[in-house]
């Protein structure tokens, strides 16, 4: 659909220029398209589709997103569990395009809605829209723990600029997280790019869900930011044994990893990382 | 309570040093903290406090972070809707101080937690755990549109470095977000950090709330990453009229800031800045 970016007026003001003597110039400047996805879900059949969440994110690929969503989750577990997912024609007037409707097969609990335990009204934030703490803990059914993959540093060192290299939006507008999914030798698999680094590792994992690809043993997936708790939780729900973050990792980040089994790196940049769990899956020299 | 960061073990990792034939190195690395916060209202008598939402915060100033998200989402107008907010030391063996309890003014509507629109059981992502797109949107009591604030670019340019000097934290783990409250003038009038950005924002507004300070007619707030719809939003529900931000705004948070009348900066870096709205703020020259 093409509305990843968007073109608005903006003041330039560079104080230098000022200094010489220059106004400020009015331009058109490219920027990130952040808008609301509404992920509805309901069982086969005539029942009704109910709203589940909300997320701000940046148009495209949307069905990935809430599939993805619906799994790093744990409502669904495959490609299996969802009967249809759709952009919804009927929901506005103009169709915005910001409804997916998604149908979940036949015998796929539906996301219960109960309002003293209503987890499942959930964020696409992973875990913040939880009404309880006892919800911020999905259980993943893959033991990455025990994934023989190994990489070897200098792939891990040369991944960013990989990354950077795929994102098509980055360069234009300054606004965009991209997550990516790598092999073991640092071949790209996959890149998706949104506003919320949530939604794009969600479109990342959405896409997987759909190609049949879960688990995803034996890859690694990079992201342009930090690496916070959701995010691991997200990698480990799909399967990734190897999380790897340009910028910091949080405590509960690392703590989730270690617990997982999982590798997690930080601070990837240049020549240098950061190794904070798993660090027999990286191999050096 | 000092747990703002944390220590882990790290294995780092420098391929030039590893070139030189020196190994990887152990050593202890800080973190920023990362736990979950959950919030809980009810009403005042006996009444059963609910859970409303958990987010993934650093712990520290909790319970402006619980009275500041109560007023962004427009739960609470100001700070005599709030007759107790404290750290609720019941709720879990051994207490973590995870939990927030608080018990509303009388007469004060509790959120509502209709399973069918759902939008109180939000998330402190501000707009992504909201079950409709209806409920996306809050409406500010304020007319920020008159609000005669005016600044100078060059005031403007000399924030971020203002920003990054009063950080405690973010020097020791790369992975904290800030949100400062400034006077016209460019000095600082509260600083808050978190790993979530829109955590470091409720806390300064729940802040301000506690101290009877709103509207913040007359300052401007200063976030150390992107602007988002959400980020705007909360500026706009506590009467803030000009919002900064170090990186991109999206293209809603341009659209929104337009219609509340605020003045919205992006990429205010050196000596150079983009104004998306209310470009009559900003003084040149």
């Amino acid at each position: 659909m093409g509305r990843a970016t968007d073109r608005r007026s903006v003041l330039r003001i560079d104080l230098d220029a000022v200094a010489d003597g220059r106004a400020p110039v009015r331009r058109q400047d490219t920027l990130s398209v952040e808008e609301p996805l509404e992920i509805r879900v309901g069982p086969a059949g005539p029942g009704r589709r109910r709203p589940l969440a909300v997320t701000m994110r940046t148009p495209g690929d949307d069905i990935d997103l809430a599939i993805g969503f619906l799994l790093t989750e744990g409502l669904v577990r495959s490609t299996d569990d969802v009967l249809t997912a759709q952009l919804c024609a009927g929901a506005e007037t103009p169709n915005t395009y910001n409804v997916v409707d998604v149908v979940l097969a036949p015998g796929v609990p539906e996301p219960t809605t109960d309002p003293s335990r209503n987890f499942y009204t959930t964020s696409s934030c992973g875990v913040c829209g939880k009404a309880s703490i006892e919800a911020v803990r999905t259980r993943s059914p893959y033991p990455v723990v025990d994934d023989p993959l190994t990489v070897r540093a200098d792939v891990l060192a040369a991944l960013p600029d990989r990354l950077r290299a795929a994102q098509r939006a980055f360069d234009r507008t300054g606004g965009l997280h991209a997550a990516g999914l790598f092999t073991a030798e640092g071949e790209p698999v996959v890149l998706r790019e949104d506003v919320g680094r949530h939604n794009a590792v969600d479109k990342v994992v959405g896409w997987a869900v759909r190609e049949r690809r879960l688990p995803l043993a034996g890859h690694l997936l990079l992201v342009s930011g930090r690496a916070s708790f959701e995010l691991t939780q997200k990698a480990w729900m799909a399967g990734v044994p190897l999380l790897a973050a340009v910028s910091a990792p949080s405590s509960l980040a690392a703590d989730l990893a270690e617990e997982a089994g999982m590798t997690l790196v930080g601070f990837l940049r240049g020549r240098t990382m950061n190794v904070y769990a798993g660090g027999h899956r990286v191999l050096v020299g």
